[in-house]
């Protein structure tokens, strides 16, 4: 049975089990840790999206990716700058402490994205040795509540954050349903917009274990240097150097050749309009604009019951005093189950 | 074309792919994170094993599994006693100390194998604050040299080790190869001898990312439950826990039900042996016993480039005196490989 | 010249001073890292104060008190809740994450104390292997801003974070300024209170390297068993033992025998209450009421500006949006210096 | 009564205390960690030692230094070599991997001394991402046996360290010893002849909680940048910034400025010269040759236990099978103390 609890309840995508399918076939030995043709494949379709100058990365884990990236930027005696109820900040236990040792400053606001006021503010105003340095802002696109962030506004932050002396990481867990939404140049919102390192999530859009990093250079390029040269270390010492390393590349170059990571994404998000659509016809409050692939709702109690008595899976999400349901639609989300949660909403309400 | 590089260059076993086929094949969504129906399976398929008072966890690879299995069991001011070639000590850059903050102590030996004498001359004898205090012993069946320790090796080693305050870590990367190679029941080696952990390798005996993480109950069992308690605190906090677990743990549920992880390993062993034979027969010093899947030649240096020119792949190992070249088989190594690389070595030498 | 800066501006007390020419005068030998008499005589001065079911340890610095007394008590995985402007979260670097890796969750408050309400906000609602577990409270007595904690708030503190499954550390690096506030029995505001760890200052309160930690038993005694079981191991794996001892315990043991350890912090206060009621004399505005030996006053302009212009030493505090000035006064500030830096604020508003 | 436990068992110089007595005296206020005159003058005072073009900071403690020197100086992933009965592996518990993340190296040898022949062999010879990568050479001069290095022996050890991308640190808990043993400028055996860091001790020469770091530049300079940059974090993040820092700074000044560092470092050597030669006399073998103020004796267990008898002390030292005593000479050991353990062994041997 099909549920809305979480994007990676999903399975593998077609296009997914055939690239492992196809690279088992091939039947011969390929040298481990990311020396092989595979890799080497994924890494130029990740340049044919992002163009020639970054560097990338594969890792099994969204934690790994993204604490990884962000230790790659930073130094032990910095401060990261966060929503808190990012990722990275309310989903990853202590891994930034254990990986990079940084304070997490996050910022408790009551949107669901950040403003370049929020993070000056939360920025370091000393700056002396007794205080966290300047580190990395990170910011999640698509959010943690199904909005997404726009070029200008990637570009706003990047401009404030690099100005302070910080870089700036998105967490691209669903960096397919921010694209998909934005129907945009996927650089228009990483490269040109200032971005130095993108978490590119392959395991909430179909595939096993798949994430990637991709690190753009950025104003005079030292910190693209620093990372990318120190991020296969960071990885390695850390336990995160997968060795069968074709079985997680094979899928990424599969899918971004195909544009079915795209493709896979945009109905994703298409099926959680249709269900925000639905709830609100309903008269369900809807508390962020479904933009992506997540719908954030108010369901008043009797409907919450009726739902779990019905087997709907789904979690609370946010500040507890928000009372909010997230709903997350995935690749293989169909139109009948969201007909079928609807029509229970629906009942429950006696209508 | 298949090497003898290393048994990770292989792919999936036919029954690994299968199971990953089948787990997708339902199309059901799964709860994330290992709380699903195919982990509950594997998770008894091991305890058919080893029996019900095991606790097992999954990991994508096999330095998250020693790292994190050894973290587990100790405190950060606690020391790690290892041979100076094994995989914990030579191939997991600094990961020990990132996860653990232990020290190592390796013992450099030219035998492939450790004794109590060797680890009771490396533990501390001091014991006071100013030195690291008794961790864990850390030994690998089968070793980095193809070797396999026997029951009553592991029990003496056991016996010295947890008298001295310390506990037993097993690093089993190729458990299954030394299972095969002493046809032994699997509890003999570890639960009965005294080990306190394993390290159950998936990888290299035809898996994708697939290492498990065993903990017995010894003695009082106070190290059982520290480690059983906070494994799952450190897996995550390192960005180890997969959320897709179903694929990581659907293959060890089928390939333990089905027998496959055995008879996989025993036909590695069985090449290996037949390479060792038939280049001894060619003149060849053969370094340690071939018990397991690996074949430690000291290949002459006329031999040697032929071999490399021929295109044959394999590593030097080892002390770079001992002038040794590491040939590994793999669960998909043919009796054609085999004689092809004899066949060459054989022409190399005139004959 | 003595300012208003920070008390650990300040020199040695000449009851500290007379304890080291004494130590040293005997011209013995002593074992080094602790285990020396006048160490000895340390631990019993402490116990005279809180009992004697208290463990005890000296170290140089309050960063290092509070991040290895936390650290005693926590594993990597948990949560340190604490008030944004505390020195453990302001002025410690990342000091906490380094040796503790825990999460900071920073209250920010326009108050100077955190109330059990406070902390119930910040305490992790979900409880999952994802989120940080319950760990520490933090709290600050004196607090950074001069007020003080009674026992009654204290104990309504502990009551709430032992609920929660939290302990509960004071860093009173300032204590003996809030126990000469309080006038009261250091135990009332500790052990009675159900504090589990204290930093106990010095080097505030005229020590030259002098920070104490005490824990203390609470509930079933395993915080406390863990704590002073495993504070050993942490302070010397930090590079925090001491070897000549003997130089930080013998002036703890000396003002705790001779009570000059509260004499010198009642002058402190009271130095604090007569600049304040100067300044509110004057009609400068005074932020928190100043129980302890600092005052917190919003500073015309011109009035600041005339200051240092003269010379006087004194930092801004808190929120730069509050605007304002710490002035802190120490065992040696003299009436005539308080005299001197309100004949200047009279004289920068022309009276 | 005085030992020959430690050096670090007798308490302080005239000199030291006397700096601690003045820069109290002067009864001014100073701003904290490390902005002061006091330790502006000390800073100086290395500079007239070593040179304008040093960076020197101040600890408490002989761990800290060596750990935070060589923290600047390495990457979490790299390797530090040293001799496996030097203070930093032997001595620090797991400081070093707390503080560095670095995996130790430590040389077995029956010599006192490291050989660049010791450090090839130990040096990684495969390079890549899963081994530790190059990080720091640390010899200590004096050594843990009473030796020194020469000039020209440091020379060879830097050159070989250097060309294998190795920095060079020098634990100098005893430098002023080796100073006085070789009679040298101080700049003869560290920047001239290619050390990038050292531990300069003053603890162990009469100070209280006195250590110094001083970086050299070679080479390019770009580890002396990293370094220096990157120091003032370590320290201030692992709680090693003291607050009132003239109390350690100001006694460095004093006894670097009139001489008497190096005046009670000849002395204890010429103690330990005059111990060591009436053992001679008597019949006892010294292992290694007393060239600064340590004794390394094989004492019959006749001897041994009648020492103790009679109240001396001093400890066990060194491999357990040499079954060596060591005797440490400090700056207040007299001809006496010498005179009278030589009598009480001369008695145990009956003549």
């Amino acid at each position: 049975m099909r549920t809305f609890r979480s994007d990676n309840n999903a399975g593998l995508t077609p296009e997914a089990l055939k690239a492992i399918i196809a690279v088992n076939a091939a039947g011969t030995h390929e040298i481990g840790y990311g020396d092989d043709a595979s890799t080497a494949k994924a890494i130029q379709a990740f340049k044919s999206i992002f163009g020639p100058e970054i560097a990338v990365f594969f890792v099994a884990t969204g934690t790994a990716a993204n604490t990884l990236a962000i230790a790659s930027l930073t130094q032990p005696w910095q401060q990261v700058i966060c929503h808190a109820h990012s990722h990275y900040n309310d989903d990853e236990s202590t891994a930034p402490e254990r990986f990079t040792h940084c304070r997490i400053s996050a910022i408790h606001s009551n949107d669901s994205k950040l403003t370049p006021a929020d993070i000056e503010r939360s920025a370091n105003s000393r700056g002396d040795v007794h205080q966290p340095q300047p580190g990395v802002v990170s910011i999640s696109n698509t959010t943690e509540f199904g909005t997404v962030y726009t070029a200008a506004e990637i570009k706003s932050i990047c401009e404030a954050a690099h100005a302070m002396g910080y870089r700036v990481h998105m967490d691209g867990a669903r960096f397919a349903n921010a694209v998909a939404a934005l129907d945009c140049d996927p650089r228009a919102i990483t490269i040109e917009a200032g971005i130095d390192a993108l978490s590119f999530g392959g395991t909430k859009n179909g595939l096993a274990f798949g994430e990637a990093v991709v690190f753009f250079p950025q104003g005079d390029g030292k910190a693209f240097a620093q990372a990318s040269e120190t991020f296969p270390y960071h990885r390695k010492g850390t336990g995160h150097l997968l060795s069968k390393h074709r079985f997680v590349s094979a899928p990424f170059a599969a899918t971004i050749a195909d544009g079915s990571w795209l493709k896979h994404a945009r109905h994703a998000n298409a099926m959680a309009k249709e269900l925000a659509s639905g709830l609100k016809k309903l008269g369900i409050e809807i508390r962020f604009p479904p933009q992506a692939n997540g719908v954030f709702a108010c369901l008043p109690p009797k409907v919450d019951a009726a739902l779990h008595a019905k087997g709907h899976g789904y979690y609370p999400f946010g500040d507890p005093g928000w009372k909010l349901s997230r709903l997350m639609c995935s690749f293989d989300t169909t139109a009948d189950d969201v007909r079928g949660v609807l029509a229970d909403v629906a009942a429950s309400l006696g209508r």
